[in-house]
Order: structure tokens, then sequence, then C-alpha cells
């Protein structure tokens, strides 16, 4: 599969219209004073579903054609992927079958049958999901969609950046949450020809920095499934697609300990009024901790999604 | 003092321009799908300092000469109206006291305090917390400006409406908390010279019906504190110019219960990631309640503001 570029970034923007939320972009300036900088927060937990992956699922949809559309399509995902895909095919008329593990937590598993997904589920200590979401495919002649290595997934993930430089103009670093790799490096697409002078930095959980590791090593480096509490971010690997084009256009990797993920959930709580799950803390963090280099600049933020139980987040946050 | 129009809430509209956040209009898919009409949340709950009341203390204190500005302002208030004064009075470097309950929450005393706001505590039980702040006032030369009752902060408020309208064009019907009725009555102003058609209604709690009361009676009907939990509309009884605009341009006031509005902060929370105040929730929960009668028709709804105790919030949605 080729690399996406930014001519696919703005095609996808044209199949959203109408689709997708043009989700706002918030000012705090209790934030401007703490980071020293303004800081643009391109807000995604208000996107449908609640999270930015609506946009590369639809995207990837409304790609095929009429007779792949009709055969359906076919993911693997416990998190917001699956809710996408599952609400943008019902949207585009598509049938869905997610493949989840058996023990995912009941209010996902029912947020994505409530979206018409069929759910298949595995046992995910002796199946390979990926494996087995392929032989379902294979078996119905229906389209996988995987949840970041995909070109149409990562090209419909890029209009977020892509909406916010239309909205504020250009910056002078933009900061993205990095798991697989799907929004970072469609991103970076947007940025490279909307704000070439932008430098965009990935943000992973230190506990799964394997992108960092992958960017110093020059290829890319496999880890154990890590342990954070940004469980949008528990990848193991970047793709073969995201990976080269993080590569290129990335400026570098930055990594945030759960503290900090707390500590930002608490911050767009009290004074930004916002429920973010913390894997959409991990830009804001990141910003947070490198904002001294970027002292009176302009930053953007993609805060990337809200999708979180709210009795662990009320704990997270001081609350419960 | 004359009786404020719409041509006040445009001038209103451009003092703030630059000061004021121009807050997001939200949709939500599963809002409509409940409601079965089209519903426009204006988000003041992301507006500087959390609720609309930044609007009309601005627009307030922007108005005074410099000769009074030099003087200093005054207010009564332990709630949002409080943080406003402050943070706008700061914002035009203006000093601002403000009288406050000695029992009044310590985070609501530091917050004010926080903006920079000189705070004088009172004796709720045995002090008339009014007749203090026209005291101080009269002795400093300072100028008394009142949460609601006001020309200038009626058409400060107004200018969250005209803001509505502006970007989602004419509504059929908006729903619009109401405490002493300046938030209402300056929303009124906007519909009627933007949106003809559109009928406006408050909302209010059971609890305190006074302006449903007033608007039967004829008359400005005062009864004792409410209890609700929708402590920015605890007030007894409209203003001397609130109450003959709303009793002009207002088609009717509904009340909804504590209970109404402990689901929509939840539906806030759970679907729309809002943190939002109960007070806020009182025009979402009377648009809820009144939508068969909208049906398939665009609805607007005021979200007032998002400053809320977490842990009580947490409490109230669940999750607690």
């Amino acid at each position: 599969m080729p690399l996406p570029g930014f001519v696919d970034v703005q095609a996808a923007a044209g199949r959203l219209r109408g689709h997708a939320h043009r989700t706002p972009v918030l000012r705090s300036a209790t934030a401007d004073a703490r980071a020293g900088a303004s800081l643009f927060f391109k807000c995604e937990n208000f996107q449908r579903m609640g999270a930015f992956k609506f946009r590369g699922a639809f995207n990837a949809i409304a790609r095929l054609s009429p007779a792949q559309q009709r055969a359906g399509v076919v993911t693997f995902s416990s998190g917001n992927h699956a809710q996408a895909i599952a609400l943008a095919a019902r949207e585009l008329g598509v049938s869905a079958t997610i493949v989840m593990p058996s023990d995912a937590p009941a209010a996902k598993l029912a947020a994505t049958r409530g979206y018409g997904g069929e759910i298949v589920t595995h046992d995910r200590f002796t199946e390979d999901r990926e494996a087995l979401a392929q032989r379902i495919a294979r078996e119905r002649g229906a389209t996988l969609i995987p949840p970041y290595d995909h070109a149409d997934v990562i090209a419909g993930q890029g209009t977020a950046a892509l909406e916010l430089f239309e909205e504020v103009g250009p910056l002078d670093a933009l900061f993205v949450c990095l798991g697989g790799g799907g929004l970072l490096a469609g991103c970076a697409l947007a940025a490279q020809a909307m704000a070439p002078d932008c430098a965009v930095y990935g943000v992973e959980p230190e506990a799964g920095d394997d992108g960092l590791q992958s960017l110093r090593a020059g290829r890319i480096v496999t880890i154990a499934v890590p342990t954070t509490i940004a469980d949008g971010a528990m990848t193991t690997h970047l793709g073969e697609l995201t990976f080269p084009i993080i590569r290129e256009r990335v400026r570098d990797i930055l990594t945030v300990d759960d503290a900090d993920l707390v500590q930002a959930m608490r911050f767009f709580a009290e004074r930004m009024k916002m429920v973010v799950e913390p894997t959409g803390c991990l830009a804001a963090a990141g910003a947070f901790a490198a904002a001294p280099r970027w002292h009176g600049r302009r930053v953007g933020v993609i805060v990337s999604g809200g999708n979180v139980d709210l009795a662990a987040w009320a704990g997270w946050i001081g609350a419960g």
C-alpha cells in the first residue's frame, strides 16, 4: 500500500464534511499562563463517538467500492476504533464485524453494539485477534480495516490537524498523542503542507516508548504490551505505513508518565470543564512539559478523545 | 435606568471581542435522537471563568467612564458573578470589591481572590449584603454592579444568543436558564431581532418558580430562597429591568426538578464529555421535557456554566 500524502488528507476532509463534527478549538488563559505560550486545543473529545477515530474509520469505509461496501467491513479493537468503525459503517449502510476480547469491559461491548456493530469475541490469551479478523474477512469477502496502519485511516485522522490549521493559521509547534501512529502521521502530513515550519511532536506513555525507541533505532521496535492508564496507546509497535511518515516528518517523540496524564486530566476538568480520557491527555502533558522551549509561541494540542469510565476518571481527578 | 434593546446587545458584542471567548456550538446525534429535534448547544461552560457571567460583567465595567473605572467597582455575589466581576475588572485594570458571605465555600473565595478581587465578607444571617455593597460603593465612590438587574449586564449576557444565531441561523425555539433573568432577558432581545419567529423559553427550578408565578401574576412575585442544586438560580425574584423584558418577549417559563438536572448533567458527561453545573443544565432539561412539541424543529439550548465542585458533581452523575 503506498504512503498517503496531503492530497489524501484533503480528499478525506471532503468525504467527512457533513458526517464528522468540525470540533472546536478551545483556548484557556490559565493554560497559556501556565505554559508561557499560546495554546490551541483541538477538541476531538467532542468528535462523534467521542474520539478522532471516527475520522479515519469513516474515510476508509467511504473509500470502498459499492461492491466492497455491500460485503461489509471487519476490524479488531477493544477501544475507540471499534466504536468508530461501528458508527461509520452504520452511517454508510455497511455491515461491520468487530473482533473484541471476551473480557472487554461490558460498557465497551455495549457501546459498540449500540452503534450497530456485530461483535465476535476472542480469548485474548489463546487467540490472535488480527488473524481471527483476517479469517473472518476472507470467509465473508469483507474488507479488514485495521486501527492505524492503513492509508485511508491515516489520511482521515490527519483532517483533525487540517481543521486546526484552517481555523488558527500556522503554529510553531503541534503536539499529538502517539499509539500506533495513525493520528500523528496524518497530522504530520497536514502540518508539512499547511505550516511547513511547525515542529510536530509525538507524545507517548513513558511505559510504552516504542515510538521513541523506533525513531532512535531507525527501524520499528516492538515492545511488550505496556502498563499505562493511556489505554489507547498500549500499542506494541508502529506500523509499516505510519513509521516512515513519522520518521520523515516528526521533529521528535516525547514521553510522559501516568502522573503527568492525571495532572492534565484534572486541569481539563477543573479549568476547561472537559472530560478527557487518559490517552487524550498525552499531547497536553507533553506540551506542558516542553513549554519552556516554546515560550511566547503558538502551540497546537490535539485532545484526542473523551471516552473514559467516569468512575475511574472521577477517582483520577480526585473527585471520586 | 431605561430598558436595554438589541442595539445594546450589538454594542456589547463589539466590546467583548478579543476579551470573551466566542464559545462553540456543539451538536450531539444522541441528543437529537432523544429529543426528536435538532439541538444546538451554546456552550458557555467554556466561557472565561467558566460561565456566561463574564459577558455582562465585562460589558458593564467597559462601559464606565475613565473616572468611574479609576474609582473601582463593587458587587455582591457568592457565585459566578463574583468571579466574573473580579476577572473582568482585572482585565480592564479596575479594582473590584466583592461582598461574599463569610461561610461561602473556601473554593469560591479562593477563586474570586485568584482573579484579583478584594473580598469583604458579611454574616449572611445578620447583614444585608446588598446594603453593605451599597455602603462600600458610596464610601469609595465606586460603582455597584449588581448580578442581573442592570442594563449593561443584560445586554452583555444577550451576546451569547447573538453569537448562537450568527453561527447557526434562525431557530424555532430557544431554551435559557432563569434565575434573576439577566441571561434570559438579554437572549430574548437578541432573539427578537435576529430570529423573530423563535419562541424563547425560560427554565427555572421547580422549587424556585418565582419567574413562572410572576409571569402568571403580571407582577414581580418574591419567594423564599428556594432549595435546589441549581445554586445559580436560587434567586427570590426577577428584576425591575429583567421582568418587563421577559414578560414582553418570552413565550413561557418552564420548571424542572433536581432529578431532571441530574439526568441532564449525566448526559452531558457521558455523551458530550462536558462538565456542566446544575444551573447550566436547566435549559437542556427544559428542552428535553418540551421536546415533543418541537419535533423535527431546530432548537437552541444555552448551557450557561460549568463551575461546580467536582466531588459533588461526580456524586450526582453516579461516578463518585
